[in-house]
């Protein structure tokens, strides 16, 4: 990706190095975290601003990766340190995952800070990160068009004032059906959705892994199958993947609207299902505009009636 | 329904009076089984002929229910004896289930017959029973045009080699996804798909329940997701209820290729759709093609980009 000029989209989360082992592989110390994710897949799209932060071992290689997507990386923070890092387990399915390990390392003290470039921003993703930081990031951007929160279990068990605090400022919240569920406390989806618009978000988008996602919103529902790939190598981070994408499409497209939306969420799920034929960031950086163009019709054909 | 005229539809399969606990209601001796609720189905699209058997106890009102939908019953028998029971429990998800007993009774010594005026109807679907007997079936059809067996993971594991000789005479298998794994020792859906092919049949439908369902075929892929409820009563049924549905749509629509597949497959997830709203077939006996048309717009609808 060449892309220069302003940064139409900014993305927060997390930067990670990963360990992690499925049925047929173990691969140690990968560029990982749910902003490298989202802001590799939005890099397709749209001139897009990364706000994280890694550690002194952080190696100029996982820099040349960022470089080679074209993201701006004004809002990168070194910092003395170790980076964040994770280790996971997947079973036999390479769906559910066991957590085996977590450092929170320099990410223990993140304050995200937005480039005076970065505050005119009309798209803006926060990433899967605590919703105490997802709000220090809403307090500095000036007032975008389309701003999506990404959440998980984790913050929904532990902080929810706050994650609420977020949902109720944001224009979308997404979030998997298990996490829908557990925030809503209701079982069907439709249910989950009706109830969380009613806190704040115009749109709610609940993915359902490699059964695709649901959009909801004020002109009703939009549902994206993912599309079925032969070989699945990594799953980690594919919905950091899908929700890059989305953001980024969106942004390319230059408007919000139910076609836009739609355009988005399947361009999400096509770019999402390349980036878990390999580990990390390998699959992405190999993929060009033409093999998300071809995998788009693809999907489109897959889904016409 | 008022149908009158030659059987284009044939179903063959389990007639019984099922016990049902769901984490809401407990409901005795309700009317089911595999040819109750796909003979149901298919009635709203053509004229259908049932086969399947019953016992002594079978009562005046259960046919009453058959003819309300105006199926043919010259094929159904009603012999000495109880009729076949079953009794299960869903988990709080409504979608997992444990089967507490099964009586098999009359069904033990079931041999289905063809009654002659259903020799040349143009559908078959063999609904889930012993492979055996969709054997017995195929053997007295003269020349059917396109040929249904639907299966489950009890035949795949006691009677794997009489199930390939009946995937080996059909024109679609249908399937859910975990039988589809275990036919093939295949994971990733495609995969599986593809060595189902390779068994015979042109055509494989892999059901995901919630999920939806796909379509493999010599046309490419084919992904209807399910038409997302407001409420589930009981998901017993559900499938048989889609392959119902998808062969009654597909014999009104006099001809299979894959538009004509895609329209049926999109019926067949509304219908079911439909039919778990309501225990055994309380909700499709009320139901009308107006229903069905508004809700087919409706999905339609929610998958198009």
């Amino acid at each position: 990706m060449e892309r220069t000029g302003d940064v139409q989209v900014v993305i927060v989360g997390s930067i990670g190095l990963d360990t992690i082992e499925t049925p047929f592989e173990k691969r140690e110390s990968l560029l990982g975290g749910s902003v490298s994710y989202a802001c590799a897949a939005a890099s397709f799209f749209t001139r897009v601003g990364m706000v994280g932060v890694v550690g002194t071992d952080f190696e100029d290689d996982h820099m040349a990766v960022y470089r080679r997507f074209g993201i701006d990386l004004d809002g990168l923070q070194q910092v003395e340190g170790h980076t964040f890092r994770w280790s996971g387990v997947y079973d036999a399915d390479m769906i559910n995952r066991q957590t085996l390990s977590t450092e929170l390392n320099v990410f223990e003290h993140f304050m995200p800070v937005m480039p005076e470039s970065y505050r005119g921003a009309r798209y803006v993703l926060l990433g899967n990160i605590a919703p105490e930081l997802q709000l220090h990031v809403l307090d500095q951007v000036e007032s975008p068009d389309f701003i999506v929160a990404d959440t998980m279990d984790l913050w929904i068990n532990i902080a929810r004032e706050k994650l609420l605090e977020v949902i109720g400022r944001v224009d979308m919240l997404m979030l998997n059906d298990s996490e829908a569920r557990l925030l809503t406390d209701q079982y069907h989806l439709r249910a989950c959705a009706d109830t969380i618009r009613a806190m704040g978000p115009r749109y709610v988008v609940i993915k359902k892994g490699e059964h695709g996602a649901m959009l909801f919103g004020p002109d009703g529902l939009f549902i994206v199958p993912a599309y079925p790939v032969q070989t699945v190598t990594d799953p980690t981070g594919a919905g950091d993947t899908f929700a890059g994408a989305m953001i980024g499409h969106l942004a390319q497209n230059g408007g919000v609207n139910d076609g836009a939306l739609r355009a988005a969420l399947l361009h999400g799920a096509v770019v999402a299902s390349h980036g878990v034929e390999a580990f990390s960031l390998d699959r992405l950086v190999k993929l060009t505009p033409e093999d998300i163009g071809g995998r788009a019709a693809e999907l489109q054909a897959m889904i016409a009636v």
